[in-house]
């Protein structure tokens, strides 16, 4: 069975395609510049030279039809027809009220889809294209759409609903949704199989740090809270995107620079966040360094961001009332430890204690890590993210006729013995070059031989 | 000394005359429907009937030489002589980052004010109506600005800055200031004495709830962090007011109803907070008996309400490391047993745990209380606010020459014996029909001729 991942945003299309019967990545990708002029094609394959090609795609349904002739390319292609390629899971980034869990893209779906453009409106539009694109280039075979909100279904009233006028809610489906669904999921099911606990009865915090970033309270086992609401411009400082902010100062603004609501829209999810307080900078790697040659705007930042996961942090631990793990996760999650340092200073309090040695260790993508003092009651963990296993999982057990929400499913990634082989691929240079990295606590231990689960 | 308190809003002069020397509060009262039409004065002195008058007054110089010809009425007044009064105190709600203190009332110091009525359009403006009148009707006394935002100077950058623009914060000081400082200076100073500790060496997290309400955390006696912002909207869930929600929502609203800035500020501000999730309600008593009649959406705003309390004090006990205890003060939080209960519940994994029994006899205005577990490691604390104290004594101790910024100023309400005598003529009647009250697990038990301090 071989399961296609694809993820459209407005100007890219991300993909992978995975052999679920032998258990591994065949190849992995992206088309960059759809739409806008200047397309290219990079292309990753085990055993094979990286390949990036320039082809112009003037939609995405072309970005498609490009990777669709690389997997069956002459030299790098890892497919000798795509008639075998089996399903296909896509991203969808907004599902609304309606999906608790990943469903198979039917006529209605796609219409439910669309009117929900309105809530999202920079990805809905271009994941529906990339669904009716590849539809119309694989017809008769499953395709799938897995969705950043279906996760937060299950959150309480209090968590999704505003105090603002009820009508809205009525009206116009104004309360919280949240985001990074998929990658809270992976990363709630991976901690439970970590803290060697049943996954219901596991109470975490899971901070998902990239350039988009959001935290999630996790009670019993399922979605409480979570810090991006009706869209993902609430909540954490992103790396251009303002988060919470007192929403008088947007009219404020908009009087004094005589701006619209799409204008201020705009700068508070592109110009503000990291960029907005260091003027120039959004990759966190970059603010460290600024930091450290001095550059008090980039120090500012610094602070800012990890003052406002650490109130997050305990926001959320009170929430639940108390929870087993704090995890960090995503780019920045996995990487930054200057972040997760600062954003966790001072918790013994509710009885979280970094081990600072671990916590500088722990920079990889590529392996679980605890990174907690010995003695700390709550565990804290750096967990590889890996939404696009979810993806495949899914869409497997939708084929295979198992598949149900996370409540009543067991994805294999649970297994005590999985080991994430997806990474693999991707970081085996990093890894190569960096040895230290497998000194990291990891746990569990990597394995000479991991089982593939 | 005769000081007299003024708090000016934009339809209401509201007062209170203490004389000093005495330590009693002479009078109180206030003037509604100010500028608006059918303005009358509540007038209540120690001994004498309650006194309402009918008067009309079309601005705010007339409100407060009504106030005067009251204090001097031949059958309810106290004062022989206007020319008794030795100082006025004058509430100011912002300003600014200029102010970390109260200050005499120059002519710079009132451009100043009026500068910053930008950042505080309802409140500035009638704040300086009324000094400007009431300097003009007692001319040759000192007049004392005591600002709402001066406490939260002390606030670190981490909190005080947005991760907005950062010309936005150079160009308009667009940050956060904070409000009820005033509230919250008296409150982190009266927790110090009950808790017995040196006031610089308290964490606290004071939650001040009336109809506007926000959430303080105090580091080793000084304002850190502070749920009001630039303006008074963000933060909890207010009476009318929104507090904390995703700013895109504004923006999708504004064009769904075609709205302008200003009339998205007035819903957020005015419609919203209990009133929006009700739909008809704001006093939360009438919010209680509703819920507890079955009114789904009054449960709704409780469970909403006292949500968002508790993600506050785990987000401010994380942010500075811990605290000695949790404070609720003014109306609703002295009053709301259910509130404090439900903000509590589960915070046990942060060392507080609430008496329940405790709680709910703890309804008083007129007495400090413990209500915390006696095994609770942090202790909660009901506080009955008292802003006009510290009006009284920054007022007194100006005209003493004797004035510094709290952390170089003792105030007397800081001495162990001290009593709130100020708050005994509004609420002896209520003392007098609910005995019950004096039952409540009050700190320090009131004495029976309590010390005037």
């Amino acid at each position: 069975m071989q399961v296609l991942c694809l993820n459209c945003g407005s100007s890219s299309v991300k993909y992978r395609l995975y052999d679920w019967d032998k258990k591994e990545t065949k190849a992995t990708g992206g088309v960059e510049r759809v739409t806008v002029g200047g397309s290219f094609i990079v292309h990753q394959a085990p055993g094979l030279d990286d390949l990036k090609i320039a082809h112009e795609c003037a939609d995405h349904k072309a970005a498609i039809k490009l990777i669709m002739d690389t997997l069956v390319h002459k030299d790098h292609g890892v497919l000798s027809d795509v008639k075998h390629i089996t399903a296909v899971g896509h991203r969808v980034v907004h599902g609304g009220e309606k999906f608790a869990k990943s469903v198979l893209i039917a006529k209605e779906v796609l219409d439910t889809f669309r009117k929900l453009s309105d809530l999202a409106p920079l990805h809905n539009p271009p994941n529906i294209l990339g669904i009716e694109a590849a539809k119309a280039l694989m017809p008769g075979i499953p395709h799938m759409a897995i969705m950043d909100t279906a996760w937060h279904q299950t959150m309480p009233r209090s968590s999704y609903m505003y105090a603002l006028p009820y009508a809205w809610y009525e009206k116009y489906g104004v309360r919280r949704y949240g985001f990074h669904g998929t990658s809270f999921l992976y990363n709630a099911k991976r901690a439970a199989v970590l803290l060697k606990k049943d996954p219901f009865k596991c109470n975490l915090v899971i901070a998902h740090i990239g350039n988009g970033a959001s935290v999630n309270a996790v009670k019993d086992g399922v979605s409480y809270d979570t810090s991006m609401g009706l869209t993902p411009l609430e909540g954490l400082v992103m790396g251009t995107r303002a988060g919470d902010h007192d929403a008088a100062i947007d009219f404020y603004i908009m009087g004094k620079e005589n701006l619209g609501p799409r204008e201020i829209d705009s700068l508070l999810n592109k110009k503000s966040g990291v960029l907005g307080v260091t003027g120039k900078l959004t990759d966190r790697r970059d603010v460290e360094e600024a930091a450290a040659k001095g550059d008090e705007r980039a120090r500012l930042a610094i602070e800012v961001e990890s003052y406002r996961v650490r109130k997050y942090v305990g926001a959320y631990v009170a929430a639940v009332g108390g929870v087993d793990a704090v995890i960090f996760t995503a780019g920045v999650g996995e990487m930054g430890d200057v972040l997760r340092g600062r954003a966790l200073e001072g918790l013994e309090c509710m009885g979280i204690k970094l081990d600072p040695e671990r916590n500088k260790a722990a920079k990889t993508r590529n392996a679980e890590c605890e990174i907690s003092a010995a003695d700390s009651k709550v565990k804290v963990l750096v967990i590889p993210t890996d939404e696009e296993r979810v993806f495949i999982e899914d869409t497997v057990a939708l084929c295979e006729g198992k598949y149900d929400v996370h409540t009543n499913f067991t994805y294999r990634f649970q297994k005590p013995a999985y080991r994430n082989t997806l990474r693999d691929l991707a970081f085996a240079k990093e890894l190569g070059k960096k040895p230290w990295l497998m000194k990291a606590a990891c746990l569990p231990p990597p394995a000479k031989n991991p089982a593939k689960v």
